[in-house]
């Protein structure tokens, strides 16, 4: 967690490995199995050219070296919340990712903090050998670079290999020895005499297992980042304040493996008991993984700083993506939370202006806003500027997300707040509250007269163009921000989250005319409704016809701070809200947003839909909006569990779906929305 | 210098760039031309997918922006010893590597250091408008990361951008901004209106030129890479003790652009007033880059540490490559040749047995060698081990190189003393060599009286195997190390200088057992001539019938000392000489050693030659031999150059060639052996 750091594999026939700051899986070999008294070696299917046949075959080595070679079959695979169990005949490799609460690093003691940001992943592999010879059970990690033995680095029981001083396998279960060479067939039936020929890119693990044994190797991977590990503004992991080296995170993380173990079974079983089905469950796990895999804790030199990468992107903090992840990192985490809001507060707010699209020309008071990302791979972007934004684009992709950004901020910020009491926080930052007040409703309109309480203004940045939200590969239905009911909706609930922390400020005033603003979007919003079409349409302008599900996906906010009178149907918004009911009633029923699989299509006009976005809106739909789903909720789910293993096998978990087909937002982190479901009470 | 750093480009349509440490051309984009007034990007054709057709076509870049590109044609290329002119139409594009002598870094001053370590290349872009509207001129490099300007990191005269604080460029010619966009089709049609669009993998520089104008800009491309470079032994580049990051490089390399440009000049104008063919310039002016890019001056803390990676492969001072480099180094830096020594005395030597190959389990004294390399890819080996060699191998790729290593600290310490006269080093090193004597012998025969000179006892390192030369991609004409005329022309070359060192050194005895120790070998290389084949076979046993250039290779070390009498035929080596003469002769007259296109071929029984082999059996034939080829000379320089130039188009400059084609040694330092060249007198 927070170390950016992945060991993918899993897809049968894929490369895989370990790899650090990656966009997608490590392109390298997982070699995985035993060496059976025939001198065939059986490997699991998890490298590059695995191929489908059972057939034992002759495969040439590196080299000229040649060996006989097997793929094993009949996988099975258990993916829970923290074990990923692969298993064939004679063989059982297990992942061990125990998430947990990283504990407040401003709060939390050196011990504590020292385990929670140890970059290491826990493995194991049991070999059982039903034959009458002895096998030789492996496990080995081809890469494209050199491999050093620990040699003496550690205790004298372990014994494994690090490249780079990065990357690193290490273990200290008897009997267990330590190799290197070109590749796996090369290993086995090496010509020569020495074990570690450090010429070769794989290196492995090999331990003998007898007739009618069973053995298991316990294997800590880890990795390591030493140094300043980001550019422009200079930071280090985080992990680098408690650990030196890439051999004592090897030694610790086998020292404290119980520590680890200890979590892994309490987390397995949390998501076992919970009451979801099986896909759901799988969907929960596969994107806890994608989430941290991205995270990146670092140091600045006097306190944490916490980033989550954007997948495949790795832009830094994308914020339309934090707002996304909130509810996962308040479950776990929400020290993240308030370390990002500070963030896009100290370094990437700004202030604009804004322009009626009809007279670009012509600008008016805009207001404080926050850029859409922090940065990309690594380098940050100068203050006050996003690696993604440019100017002069009309509501294309690369435009700025001024308005969302802004709601974002609010909405994080209410959530945050909701969640921890932080008195701290809410007093330090009460001003940019207001200050974020006045620049959405400028957005609405400079002239108070003629506010609706959505989006017409763009901002002064996009120099003549018009703003974008997150849904930016999207058409207009959910691409255009202005009189978007998408982002409508995420107005309405900033108005109503800052009416309630105005009036927690003794700021009445404020807290009124913000739920007059919050009337007003809903109003607006509820005016939408068109009878004809039986929904509001996407964009309340230009007779746009297109429906989508995430009008409904601000009611979030609200609901999990515990406005419920706002979500409520006989509450101040109570039009608004059955409106919205009738409005996803239609465009379920009539199956507009629905695809052929029970897949949710998020917007009737696009076939791109998001994993990350379909849980938020379920969740809504389910929890706040009371519908049920009968047979077709498990339908989607597989639905959705099949776009996820099979649509997007090669790219772990995928955010973006065309048609069940993973394309874009790949390695994303941001499907851990879905953990919304967990606090479903029914 | 030093810096493992490379900018490569020139193949056509083939990918190039800037990198660090790789072990091929970095695979990104190079473009360079410029935006015409009708909007068409002409453009060199150093980037992927340039194709040959010199239409106009249209192109999409990245995100849908399309524009009209032409890739130019009638390109030329001028590629001197420190210049590298690439022109076509409109456009020169000249890259600057001013190789100079680097100061011994114990006695130079900081500032002598600072000039020599500098990672910069040098490079400009000249326009030439000869239309009647402005174009914009381009120079803009495709990576597969991202950038950050440069900002206000230097002082304001200079724009330019770097990634990961590792590679960059800049420029402080007036007029020249700076880009980052997706790729230079998307910067020159761009939509939007921000030249800095940071998530793009393209950056760039851009000047207006208007009609009838020409325009240069100047641009200095830099290297950087910080803190601990190497693994298991932690050193940094030595660069890093003048230079912070790198801004500062880039920023020094512009301020003294001038004094890189005298030297530019400089070793221009030396290999053009060369009595050489052009052929054999171009063939200098490829080996001088390649070995450059292959070198890392470390800092370990206390000293300066000199490593030569051997090119595509990467391991870290080959010794065996040492040796042939060493006629270059001692032109250009003698220190490091000493440094070698010195670290592969103090860390990469050991003590082994020797054994007969009839009798493998009797061990007999051996006694001192040294490791074939030093680690791969920044892993240092352990002591007294290589990354290359394996035991258990009998005659095979990855055997040990025990005897030649030997004969090469030997040979590459004689040259050395010959050339600096350090009389430090040889008070230092006198036991070392007179156990290299020792175990030299040891590995003729333990048993004196039982000894011929050359090798006949293996390696106990081989464990009952056999040890192979450096040629161990070929077949035992050139591969086997035991009773081979290749091998025993350098254990007779090291026996001789051992007899001029003893001497020196008032080792009388020594002296004189050195000198009946060569005489012995080059009695037992004469009595290998054959009259029915007319040349000494390639391996002295078995029947072998081959026949191999690299008998005479050892010559060339007692003649660059000036030891003229061991190679002279009245000498005391006389017949060794004359017979050698006469073997040479034959396997050239009949054809037997050479391509049909006229290029050399080392052995008659292999497709598989190595250019930095040729280069100086080419020296020794012609300047030690008294060898005249006549028409053919320019005709095997024409066949060598060709094999680089077309054969090896896509590795820069590589060593081993099979039939023209270079397959294996790529991107490769040691066809430097050719600056002997320089030194001939005829």
């Amino acid at each position: 967690m927070g170390a950016l750091a992945s060991f993918t594999c899993g897809a049968h026939g894929a490369k895989g490995g370990m790899g650090l700051e990656l966009s997608a899986a490590y392109p390298g070999d997982v070699s995985i199995g035993y060496l059976d008294g025939e001198n065939t070696l059986n490997l699991l299917p998890l490298f590059g050219d695995a191929q489908g046949s059972e057939a034992e075959r002759y495969v040439e080595g590196a080299e000229g070296t040649t060996g006989k070679m097997r793929v094993l079959q009949d996988i099975k695979r258990e993916y829970l919340w923290a074990t990923d169990r692969i298993s064939g005949p004679g063989v059982t490799f297990e992942i061990f990712t125990p998430t947990f609460s990283i504990p407040n690093p401003e709060t939390a003691t050196p011990t504590e903090l020292a385990f929670a940001s140890c970059p290491v992943v826990h493995a194991s592999v049991t070999f059982k050998n039903t034959t009458d010879a002895p096998i030789r059970g492996i496990f080995a990690l081809g890469i494209d670079h050199r491999w050093s033995s620990l040699g003496d680095r550690t205790n004298e029981t372990i014994v494994g290999a690090m490249s780079q001083d990065q990357v690193g396998f290490a273990t200290d279960t008897e009997g267990a020895s330590c190799w290197m060479d070109f590749d796996p067939i090369s290993a086995m039936n090496r010509k020569h005499s020495t074990p570690e020929f450090l010429l070769g890119p794989t290196a492995g693990l090999e331990i003998e297992v007898l007739p009618g044994e069973e053995k298991t190797i316990e294997i800590t991977l880890g990795f390591f980042k030493a140094g300043s590990a980001t550019y422009n503004r200079s930071m280090s992991y985080y992990y680098t304040q408690h650990f030196t080296n890439l051999s004592q995170v090897l030694e610790y993380g086998i020292a404290s493996r119980e520590d680890f173990m200890e979590l892994v079974q309490f987390r397995d079983k949390e998501l076992a008991a919970a009451n979801l089905n099986d896909e759901q469950k799988f969907l929960i796990a596969h994107a806890t993984r994608s989430y941290y895999g991205s995270t990146q804790w670092l140091w600045d030199g006097t306190k944490s700083v916490w980033v989550v990468n954007e997948g495949e992107y790795l832009m830094m903090n994308t914020f339309d993506l934090t707002v996304d992840m909130l509810f996962f990192e308040m479950r776990f985490n929400p020290w993240t939370v308030r370390n990002e809001l500070e963030q896009f507060v100290d370094r990437y707010s700004f202030y604009d202006k804004v322009f009626d699209p009809k007279d670009p020309d012509t600008l008016y008071p805009g207001g404080i806003s926050f850029t859409h990302d922090m940065g990309v791979m690594n380098h940050w972007s100068p203050a006050g500027r996003s690696s993604y934004e440019v100017g002069g684009l009309d509501r294309a992709c690369f435009s700025h997300m001024t308005c969302e950004q802004l709601t974002n901020w609010v909405l994080c910020a209410g959530v945050y707040l909701a969640y921890t009491n932080d008195e701290d926080f809410l007093r330090r930052y009460r001003q940019t509250l207001i200050e974020c007040f006045r620049s959405l409703q400028n957005r609405d309109n400079p002239d108070p007269a003629k506010r609706d309480g959505i989006m017409s203004f763009e901002s002064s940045r996009t120099e003549g163009g018009g703003e974008i939200t997150t849904y930016d590969s999207l058409d207009h239905s959910l691409g255009q921000s202005r009189r978007n009911i998408y982002l409508g909706g995420k107005m309405w609930a900033s108005y109503v989250i800052l009416e309630d922390l105005f009036q927690q400020s003794g700021l009445d005033d404020l807290s009124s005319e913000a739920q007059a603003a919050a009337k007003l979007a809903a109003d607006t919003l509820t005016a939408g409704y068109d009878d004809t079409l039986g929904f509001i349409p996407a964009v309340l302008e230009e007779g746009n016809e297109s429906a989508i599900i995430p009008a409904i996906e601000a009611l979030a906010y609200p609901h999990v701070i515990g406005l419920t009178a706002a979500t409520d149907s006989d509450g101040p918004y109570g039009e608004y809200i059955k409106t919205l009911k009738k409005h996803f009633k239609h465009v379920i029923d009539t199956r507009m947003c629905l695809y052929e699989d029970g897949g949710w299509k998020l917007s009737s006009s696009a076939d791109n839909s998001w994993m990350s976005k379909i849980g938020l809106c379920q969740f809504v739909a389910r929890e706040v909006l009371g519908f049920e789903f009968g047979e077709d909720q498990l339908k989607a789910d597989t639905a959705h569990a099949r776009w996820e293993r099979e649509g997007s096998k090669l790219s772990a978990c995928s955010d973006q779906f065309h048609s069940g087909i993973a394309k874009g937002s790949l390695y994303y982190p941001r499907i851990v929305t879905n953990i919304l479901w967990l606090d479903e009470q029914k």
